[in-house]
């Protein structure tokens, strides 16, 4: 793993199952590194600090902010969330893709100051599909959940910032797809056109 | 397989593998067609009509030109290339994504009628890779190889045209690689988009 890495955005709705898409995915290839945010909201039943989130204060995000040590920051139903910026750059140069899974808010704040990063939008079939699995998880309230529902509706009117859409319908197939979008975004002709040179020159010399 | 299936279409050097690459690919998955090509050049020893290429004589080629009976044509070495329009929007239509092998001039006609269509440019490791395979080929003279380097470098000045870069040096991983950029390009924004729209729709009723 010589080459650098890619910057691979994941957004979509809260239910889409972007976690265990995620997760499938670095079951598959061992060149993912999943990069962990930072939230000031309260941590789930089940969820640990350090591996689905660093949970901080607000006070210590403002701080974070002001040091310009995130990437990208965004608000969300009332809490904070950030991207730690040397951990990222760091896991990049050793040659890791590095997944970051975050808001519509935060993943435009990426797109413009690396428009090069692979911007994917996962969608659960349908948003009633969507009701169904956060009623199902059973850690929100009715009114999180219209909440959320909301979102969802408002998020899908910015899809357009990303340049893939995968459908988490069934978890193996979505996750096939986000592994073939990283390996094709190695391909791009921006990033292979120095072996153009390379055999130019070799057989010219 | 009810999904309409992508173009692809594939240049590179002679000798760059692309006849290899395509076969590996399809040995892959099942859900690719093989354009064959109509051309006039003579066919080389092993090569069967109707399965490398159709040969036919200059005479019925001008006569498919006139009749708007190919999606793209060009010269190539003294000989003529084209490729059959009606085979493959009905291959595309019964949800095969159609691969294409043809020339750089070809591949411009084609990218500007379709700019929906998948550019992907096979190169070898280098020119010297390049020469040494033509050369191992043992059906070429000299002074054909001679030729077809030339004519290399000048592919090469246009590699831009293509969205992707494949370097064939294992084949295996190309391979990979041409699956994996067909695979991304069906997650598009543009091709599921109105996943969007049905969700969003369907929630709203």
């Amino acid at each position: 793993m010589n080459k650098k890495g890619k910057l691979i955005v994941v957004s979509g709705p809260s239910g889409a199952g972007k976690s265990s898409l995620i997760a499938k995915a670095m079951e598959i290839r061992s060149d993912l590194s999943f990069s962990v945010s930072v939230t000031t909201r309260e941590a789930r039943p089940g969820e640990k600090d350090g591996e689905d989130y660093f949970f901080v204060s607000k006070e210590r995000f403002a701080q974070m902010v002001e040091e310009n040590a995130l990437l990208e920051h965004a608000t969300y139903v009332g809490n904070d969330y950030g991207t730690p910026r040397e951990y990222v750059e760091q896991k990049r140069e050793e040659g890791f893709n590095v997944v970051l899974d975050i808001e519509v808010q935060g993943a435009g704040q990426v797109h413009e100051m690396m428009p090069e990063a692979v911007m994917i939008f996962v969608i659960p079939p349908s948003l009633e599909e969507l009701e169904r699995r956060l009623t199902l998880r059973g850690t929100e309230t009715p009114e999180k959940i219209r909440s959320r529902l909301e979102r969802a509706r408002e998020e899908y009117r910015h899809a357009d910032l990303y340049r893939y859409i995968i459908v988490n319908d069934d978890l193996s197939v979505a996750a096939e797809e986000l592994c073939a979008i990283i390996t094709a975004s190695h391909c791009l002709y921006e990033d292979r056109k120095n072996y153009l040179n390379e055999s130019q020159e070799k057989n010219e010399s």
